[in-house]
């Protein structure tokens, strides 16, 4: 059955109860807003859209791993700012010809990565129309902690990373390389695969590194020097990354990487969509466990070979590696732009 | 210029100077997420999202016109839970070729809405895509206040109404009867046709109900006879309008409908997107000054005429006029059905 075929009331009685309530949730979806609690006093909200063909292939991805995906870029985001994700609003656009079984699909993999971590799916409209188009916004709570940004970081603090880096890139090369049917070969190395479909991201690692102190956070959604750039410039700083730190990365993706005839340091460092959480340390802190150094902040470059400015910053002279630009090609992907 | 000779950084640094801040917005666009004042330790939030070709024609509004309607829509839904709009988010979809002032307006036209409201555009997204897409979500306060439902209408409620009626139904019927272009007729009656493109819904009026003890309440978005469908459904009852008290609000419509050989009493029954405020009260109440009475709660109709579960339910049985089925084609309209 295809969605043309129903009503929106008669979709959206399909795909309710597959949303979880999550444990914040005062009044659900169903009237013409929810209520979630904010025990803070404040909340934190953060949005993302989704396109077919931008941003995820059917062919390569079920409605559960657009649903996952959907929910986990931005539940990221939350964590990224320290905060702990509570609730989250979906709006679809769905052409007429989409399998009914995809759109619930996309609603078991929204409570798949929602579910465990008591988040509430709490809202969400649907509408006919070209493309599907998935429309994410989360909410979170701080807990009494300063919001990490991106412009605490200084001179002297180390960078670290929790999480996958480059692992989503690689998924997605295995794809590419062994095409887009089901009824091609098997993928092999499924874990790469997965990662590219469910990013996991450590979500409690947010919070626990506010805690401990992070100076600037941010999630990895478009690559390690294309984020980290982001980090440098707000805050006023320089970031020198570390080959022997991100060596252990490298060599996760290695094998993949010669298989494809891909370089696995560039996938590591400007593979996006992993979701991983960078931060900030002043030196001598004590970084939560799930975090590894990867690198050290240093003082603001010498601007004369900065980008002017409303050009596109690409971080090129604010992140090294190991003391000198990085050897990679382009520094992260534009969701928007035409390339 | 259009939006794809553009970056994503470029296309925000342009919108994000447009954008209200915002009384409650603590951090504000820039960083993984904002930060938002939720004085009340609850949040209200709804979403909506709007698609080129479905919820508007670029002819027949401009950037601004859409901007205004996807933040004013929401901020509707905020006022018929009782509480007062803070904050919203929006992600655009934007094919290459829509021109940079187009989405510019946008930002203009959500700051318009916004502005003079107290409320901040807190956040947002955009992706390049084949159509346009505008997905709003929508944050508030309730100030101490309980939210108000659409399940509590008892039989004996009055059923009062603030805002207009019909006249978004009047004002594109005028576009579609003069055309389109900009090259043809003057459009008269601009007053319907900017309550079309410019829904200023009475968004006030929802605490002060509240505050006066509505016992449900919503926004009229699909037309009074299908939302009060929905309230009636909710609340187990039955809803019985009164031409008498409609009669004002027909009256209003007479011209401009025998200009379009159209029925007035039908665009007061079932024109949508006008966004006021239905809400019921016990009898006796003092309801505020902005609403006026429309019609009484009854008992819950006799069963046996509604449509089986997970069919369309088009709240006919459930809503009367004088005690009828009221005499009008259709019920109010499905955003997502092919219809």
């Amino acid at each position: 059955m295809r969605v043309g075929g129903l009503s929106e009331e008669q979709l959206l009685a399909r795909i309710l109860p597959r949303l979880p309530a999550g444990t914040d949730t005062l009044l659900g979806p169903g009237d013409d807003a929810a209520v979630v609690r904010a025990p803070d006093g404040r909340f934190v909200v953060s949005t993302d859209v989704l396109v077919e063909g931008r941003h995820f292939v059917r062919a390569w991805s079920s409605g559960a791993d657009v649903g996952w995906r959907a929910a986990m870029q931005n539940l990221a985001d939350v964590a990224a700012m320290g905060a702990r994700p509570t609730s989250l609003t979906v709006s679809l656009v769905l052409p007429d010809d989409v399998e009914v079984d995809w759109v619930l699909g996309v609603a078991d993999g929204l409570a798949q990565a929602c579910g465990p971590h008591g988040v509430g799916v709490v809202g969400g409209d649907l509408s006919g129309g070209p493309a599907i188009v998935a429309a994410v916004t989360v909410h979170g709570d701080l807990a009494g902690r300063a919001p990490v940004r991106r412009s605490g970081a200084r001179p002297g603090d180390v960078v670290v990373h929790s999480g996958l880096l480059g692992h989503s890139a690689a998924g997605l090369a295995l794809l590419r390389a062994h095409g887009p049917t089901a009824a091609g070969p098997p993928v092999p190395d499924a874990d790469f695969v997965r990662a590219f479909r469910r990013p996991d991201p450590p979500l409690t690692d947010g919070p626990a590194a506010a805690d401990a102190g992070a100076t600037a956070m941010m999630d990895v959604s478009d690559g390690l020097l294309k984020d980290l750039g982001r980090i440098a410039r707000a805050s006023g700083v320089s970031v020198d990354l570390s080959s022997r730190d991100l060596g252990p990365a490298v060599d996760e993706l290695d094998v993949v990487a010669q298989a494809c005839e891909a370089s696995a340091l560039g996938w590591v460092l400007t593979g996006g969509e992993d979701h991983g959480l960078v931060a900030t340390f002043p030196p001598g802190a004590a970084y939560p466990a799930g975090f590894r150094r990867i690198g050290v902040i240093g003082p603001a470059p010498d601007r004369s070979g900065e980008q002017a400015e409303g050009t596109v910053p690409d971080g090129g002279t604010r992140v090294t590696l190991d003391g000198e630009p990085p050897a990679v090609g382009g520094s992260g992907w534009d969701h928007f732009g035409s390339s």
